[in-house]
């Protein structure tokens, strides 16, 4: 496995794979790798010759007041995870690699980014778009592989292929989650004890608004309010819990089509999102 | 030499060319192509193994009022015109196949495009950039060439690459002038016979003051006043008339550094752009 820190040498190492006739699949992460990265790289090397992990804390996607600063940095354990699951390359550049002082280019999206996390972190998203264009452009890779986790964003950067025509595909990962069910999260190590037990609750509120789903009932909000009276139970302050059809990210009232039930939920200081898809059957 | 209409069959063709380790060069243009679009070419074919011109009028850069229902549309010549210059590939997209109706990622640049054209020219440079972004991504070049009559347009492009680290080197190819010295623009089609003597006085007017500096007068606003003083003879409104640095676009007082004398000027209803390099020479 080889580390390279620089744009110029990726881009090299990229083009070299390339001529060889290798095809090369990229995970983006901002490190502090656990197994739901992990599961990303699996489906990367399952496509791809080369597999591409970028590890890069991009200050550019977090708001003011935000956790930048505090956001767990584990090089030495990320770097012992990729080689076991059989990385080709970490891509690790420094902030001054990535960003000129006078930059002045910046891409956004202006739809499926104004609502949910998009409603609550100013800036968020033109950061991610930016980067992952960034990415693309450094790592040249014919596949690029997000996880559903972050539906929304997920969303977002297959728009960002489709709009800009990146020649790349998108590959998607499921949700991976701890024996207990909580989605598996960088963030969730913030929490204390009694915080992660309540954060439980985010994914038990989910799945039980996901049966009564099943159970034949299509009215959004009493989906809604099914998550909401066990999630409030245990004092959970939520930002937003909405259901939202899969492509367009709009607002839906009935589930007729397929769905997602996506949250984002404050246990104490620790914002935490989780997601599920209502998938549209016949009753 | 090929005509392709699809996003998808350009990318085709491209990644062809890459994988037989054929170097390739874009010219991008809105058609209408005049000696300066071919000097372009010629450039493109002295560097690259291969050579692809895209022909797109490109709406989102046209402001409101603009002409782009009038620009003219001249598909026959243009196809001869690149067969007779050697070019290998013709990308002639349709507008649907460039722009989804619900497109929702935008490129922008927010600091070289907030003077001169991209004044008085809202939103053209944001429609410049993400077409220019997409063009990469669907023809992927090794090599593009745009011409310094749109300097602003140069500048801002290099920012794109540099920004975005597309892994894409731009070439510069000189202003190409009528042989009594008016730069070549599609748009010298619009004036009148007395318009177009009266547009002659944009360059002569241009190199009046590029001899006053060349005679020791290093003072911006003594340049532009020479400028101004025998373009406004016949009448031409004008709509800038500015020195700035040449990387950064910086409004400059004094010529100390390499410069760029640029203007835009109103012929009748026509608007014309032209400009001269001040290089920086010690007295």
């Amino acid at each position: 496995m080889i580390v390279i820190e620089s744009v110029a040498g990726m881009q090299a190492q990229s083009r070299n794979w390339q001529q060889s006739g290798e095809s090369i699949a990229l995970v983006a992460t901002m490190g502090n790798l656990h197994q739901g990265h992990i599961s990303l790289v699996d489906i990367a090397k399952n496509k791809a010759d080369r597999v591409v992990v970028s590890i890069f804390v991009n200050p550019t996607q977090f708001a003011e007041g935000e956790d930048l600063d505090t956001y767990p940095k584990t090089w030495d354990a990320d770097k012992t995870a990729c080689e076991l699951a059989g990385v080709d390359c970490i891509f690790f550049p420094g902030e001054s690699e990535m960003y000129y002082k006078n930059k002045s280019i910046g891409v956004s999206e202006e739809s499926l980014s104004q609502s949910l996390c998009g409603a609550s972190r100013p800036g968020h998203f033109s950061g991610v778009v930016t980067v992952v264009a960034k990415l693309f452009n450094i790592c040249l890779p014919d596949y690029a592989v997000f996880g559903r986790k972050d539906f929304q964003q997920l969303s977002i950067i297959k728009r960002l292929v489709r709009d800009l025509n990146f020649p790349i595909e998108i590959l998607e990962g499921d949700i991976i989650r701890e024996a207990d069910g909580l989605a598996m999260s960088s963030r969730n190590q913030y929490l204390s004890a009694d915080e992660r037990l309540a954060a439980l609750l985010i994914n038990q509120s989910l799945h039980a608004a996901e049966l009564l789903y099943e159970s034949g009932e299509k009215q959004c909000s009493a989906l809604i309010r099914r998550f909401l009276e066990t999630a409030e139970q245990v004092g959970l302050r939520i930002d937003y819990a909405e259901i939202r059809s899969v492509e367009h990210l709009e607002l839906l009232e009935m589930v007729f089509e397929q769905s997602v039930f996506a949250v984002a939920v404050y246990v104490g200081d620790t914002r935490l999102i989780d997601n599920v898809v209502l998938k549209s059957t016949e009753i």
